[in-house]
């Protein structure tokens, strides 16, 4: 079978020739002095891109294992701590609480809507005594989005720490780290940003450093453990890692970063507006129906869209990719045969990548004997594209 | 200004991962044993993909370096030629032949035809005496391709050296040169192949080189030799070039000859076929007209569609650039301004570029004012990419 | 700072450029068929490698984590073992048991010897036992290979499980994983395969497994679980990971252990042995003194030199670095400033990389006023790489 | 076989990772904005390089292209011409010369001599009416430098338009062009630049232009017409090429010369130098005799070596490729076998890259028989290239 012409999944996703070519660099040894000024200045990109001064924790491992990290850090038994779900992974996040031992409330709303910050506040009112609140951000197995803008300070106020996944949110939709009173946020490489998939991109707070220290039960000495990251690399001077770094991965977050800087955080944060935007118009011009139940709460990463009546996910997905060489997404977790998936990350928001994938998608379930108006989908989608910018020429 | 998207123009077009691995590798000493056996691989992959047994010369500039020294290889004063012209390229070639010496007899249609091979066979009778006939097998400036199967042969049996410029055909249109009977075929890497721009790929048959040899006016000694690769070349063993080769440049020849035939030709012919298929059914969707006047004769390699009413060709490319990061191509020599081409060559024959290049195209023009039934078009080349094969899914 | 120009370190080191090109592939969806088919491939490849019929896990992180997690799995507390000490990888491994709760014995020897298999069986005898005997099969901080042949049988006898670090000992030298009744074999990619640094290659037994499944306290859920990927990953076909594999750090894996296979274990292994001996000679002929007591235990993958009277480690590795654009080591933990260590390993075992490192390394020592003899160093590490093969031409 | 570890031959050379990696970019179409801008900038950083306000042409194919392209252009039958021969490639320019016409004095010095400028001046006194000069900056098959700031400005102020064939010079030794008064210069990528060879670096004066404007000779409609160039590109706004530039030659070309650039001309003139002097220390030392008689005007790109007795070029050359991986090179032309030659181009001027190459040598001319003081060889090259800076650490 022939590699994918396009991969436009909930990621890993398509990279940037930038990003490939930091990738292929030549390996060089993790001490070499060209390499350990470039983890340093990786994590100072990583800190702009979080818009944050605090510290930045690069972890080899894709973003579960910061998330990981994270919550064994802080967790103490009986600890209270309010888990928000609105998804699959926060579900899974609330299952990791309970099993370090805190003490966890859950305020959950269905996986195809949004938290509602009132209720947020009502649930902080009510107990008053969390010391954690924890979100994910950016669902991507379901496409939705949380008001973490308007959560996170409502936490840090109520005197908790505020934990953020935000691996699929950082550089596609706005992430004010700092601003909004986040503790303790762990980013992903390979949404958004469409680096590769090995790292965790970690910001701790000093409050979070100070519950880790306090923590007897945080790693120490381990592969998930954040403070050899501050004990051997930060405090020593950033000059000895506990762990060797992936040089690769490294290079390539170091180039994803900062090509997403280097294009403006707020015009790269619009393109994937945009291209979600580009997507919903075209799927629902189709007849298909978003899984969202409001648009205000879309994601910017992925698109999701209930699996119609009569398609099957796999097989679908199954046949576009093999059809038309195009890689898309169904849902994951307990959603997995619910819904599609369509990404608009990275270079994948960029151009007309919104009409392959809905083209291919619209198309495939054509084939397979779905109903939908394919030439109202890529109108609608190319509608919006069209908007982008005023017309220049003639 | 970022780098394109999508280069669906006229070529050079989008080259495969794996001519860009090739192209990239470090560069080494053109009398390397590992480069000079790669450059003897090349030759017979070339061969093989002109179906021939004769001999190959790689030489190292775009194609129109091996036309002209084919050219200035065989022409003689008074050289009678017959000079069958479709389009831009053959009739600049009459112009060398001129230049060179030679008598000229030219055979022209309208450039949105093809030559029509009971026409050839009247002149052939008519003179009786050509020592050389010359075609254009693919007009790339206009999208029409010539029935170089039957003028071939007609050619051959007239005593004539047959002479095709197949620049834009081979590797995306049948070619069977030594069934075909042609004696010079001058293949470009930059096109269906989807190579570098930078050699020429010339096959040169026994007769043709006798007429070479024979013609005191051939360029020895010079960059525009065939000879000098002959003499020193080929009669030496294939051990020492007349001239350094691009290293990078073979080794991109060597790559997209080698993925072409690994996927094979005939179903590489047959994507081409269909790409092309899709971008007219596309564009005749949206109301708007091809250039080649019937469809039997339109090209593989590009589709020519006339500039509509109201229409620019410059402004409407450079908006469909910059708003879409979609790289098409406009006429040629004379007929720059007087219509436009979507190319579908190498990878972009491939899965939904043809979608791409429809939609881009479309909504640009809808963009400047010009009325086009966009929907109507991206549904008919989805159309024609969904026939490719049968449903195997469900 | 300048890119290093020679990378001939303790690991991560030079990649070839198969290696590279795979790294640098457009990034692809871990869910495609053609990653999916890839990752598998890797896992096969992975067991060729070690000769081993056991099951493979490729966890994302270097290797620590796979020795981490193996050691967590199997660890119970009061777990009765004898950790095996010759140098600092294995002093720290001891520490991790003791952590877990194991109640450990160690025989240690001088970080400049070798393990005695004699002294292991005697102890082996002395306990009877003994759930987990534990060695690190190469030292790479101290350049001394234990001979894992002899004491892997002896473990298993005993009715322990082996658990040996082979990180810097695959692919560099002999490992016959299956034949000398290793349980627990964990591989690293960036040493003698030349590969990332991103990944452990574990090989895990049946035996192993089920001390695993035993044990109550063995990672499950975690970043560190082996048996999350037994669980989701082996036991449900080969389909769905519990972790995303870092995508560019597979196709490196995939390319460097596959490179090595298609060169020829056997072939690989002598070369890497003969550019060790080659560094060995010129750093003795130059006057200096190697780490390891005898050569006999000399390991494949770097030579150790004690670092000499008047000389300092890091200014002379700066002094080299900056100078020649070298990069080479000095040592790990508590023998950091004790010795230098030149790496030959992959591309780095090849043709002259042995004649650059003890270049480097002598005329650097020169520089900072060491007396040195270079010239019969460099003499010495040619006349050891000259007789690799007969003369052959002429 | 293998591909080479090391290419330290006559050129095509190493190149850097950065030449690698713009030679592998996507193709694009050669007018897509963003190429065209690249190649305008392209001519711009040659301009540059060359230390000229003149026109830059790059042509597509190896530097013998601009070289036949401009005697071409320049020369009509009668044209008195003096040529300055101190090498192979003079004397083959001059058999050009006589070829188009010209009438053609030549002052040769043996090939292991540079020219005397007193010679020189007096041949220009002697006749007093050239109209053309025409010399050899840097002879790359004999490794020998002529004197271009002295010959220049004396064949300026004899009212002659003065030729330079700076090939292998420019990059790797001074070149004022303008302040010399060269009215045609060609460059060649694939020596000290270290870029690909497929193009022509060429500067032409105003006076040389009007000198090809006046030749109803000079080729035009020809691939090898620097008039087409002027014609179509300059004149027309640098917007239309007259022939298909090699995409990713440009690419490469933009990239090796801007690095040259970015890293300083002079500092990469002084590394050039300095690689050439430890190449010649070394051989020296190893009790072999260079080609050129005195050192003075010994090449910056190539170290020539007498053939000792005893020796064969080619076998010796092939056994050191075949048993150390390292490409060097033999004589050409008439010099094919009685000298070998080592580069120290681009990046292979750096580093220890003159100890491979010298270790190479000596060890392989001493398998093959050959009495070589090996040691002393390599030592006084690391002598050489320690002396480059002063010692900073410590």
């Amino acid at each position: 079978m022939h590699e994918p012409d396009f991969t436009l999944s909930a990621g890993p996703t398509m990279s940037s020739l930038r990003v490939q070519q930091a990738q292929g660099r030549p390996m060089i040894f993790d001490y070499d002095p060209v390499f350990q000024e470039r983890f340093r200045e990786t994590e100072r990109l990583v800190a702009e891109l979080f818009q944050t001064t605090k510290d930045v924790v690069l972890m080899q491992g894709e973003a579960v294992l910061g998330i990981e990290a994270a919550a064994r850090g802080v967790v103490t038994p009986g600890l209270k701590c309010l888990n928000l779900v609105s998804g699959v992974y926060a579900k899974w996040f609330g299952a990791w609480l309970r099993d370090y031992g805190a003490e966890v409330i859950e305020l959950e709303v269905p996986y195809d809507e949004a938290l509602d910050p009132a209720q947020v506040r009502e649930e902080l009112e009510r107990h008053g005594d969390f010391a954690l609140v924890a979100l994910v951000h950016s669902e991507t197995p379901s496409g939705v989005e949380n008001p973490l803008a308007e959560i996170g300070p409502m936490a840090k106020d109520a005197g908790a720490l505020m934990f953020a996944d935000v691996v699929s949110a950082v550089g596609g939709t706005e992430l004010l780290t700092d601003e909004w009173g986040v503790d303790i946020a762990i980013g992903g490489p390979q949404k958004c940003l469409a680096g590769p998939p090995g790292m965790s991109l970690c910001v701790i707070s000093e409050d979070a450093w100070a519950a880790i220290e306090r923590n007897p039960n945080a790693p120490r000495g381990s592969f998930l453990s954040l403070l050899d990251w501050r004990d051997t690399w930060i405090k020593g001077g950033r000059v000895k890692y506990p762990y060797t770094p992936s040089v690769s991965d490294v290079n390539g977050v170091h180039a994803a970063v900062g090509e997403c800087l280097d294009d403006g955080l707020d015009e790269v944060i619009a393109r994937h507006a945009t291209a979600a935007r580009a997507c919903r118009e075209g799927v629902k011009a189709m007849g298909l129906e978003l899984w969202p139940r409001s648009e205000d709460y879309a994601a910017h990463c992925v698109t999701a869209v209930r699996c119609p009546e009569g398609a099957e996910v796999k097989p679908t997905l199954a046949h576009i990719r093999e059809r038309y060489g195009v890689m898309l997404s169904g849902g994951y977790g307990e959603l997995t045969e619910r819904l599609f998936r369509l990404g608009h990350m990275g270079p994948g928001a960029r151009s007309l990548y919104p009409v392959v994938a809905v083209s291919a998608f619209g198309r495939g379930l054509l084939d397979l004997g779905v109903d939908v108006d394919l030439a109202a989908g890529v109108e609608a989608t190319l509608g919006v594209l069209s908007e982008r910018h005023e017309v220049v020429a003639t």
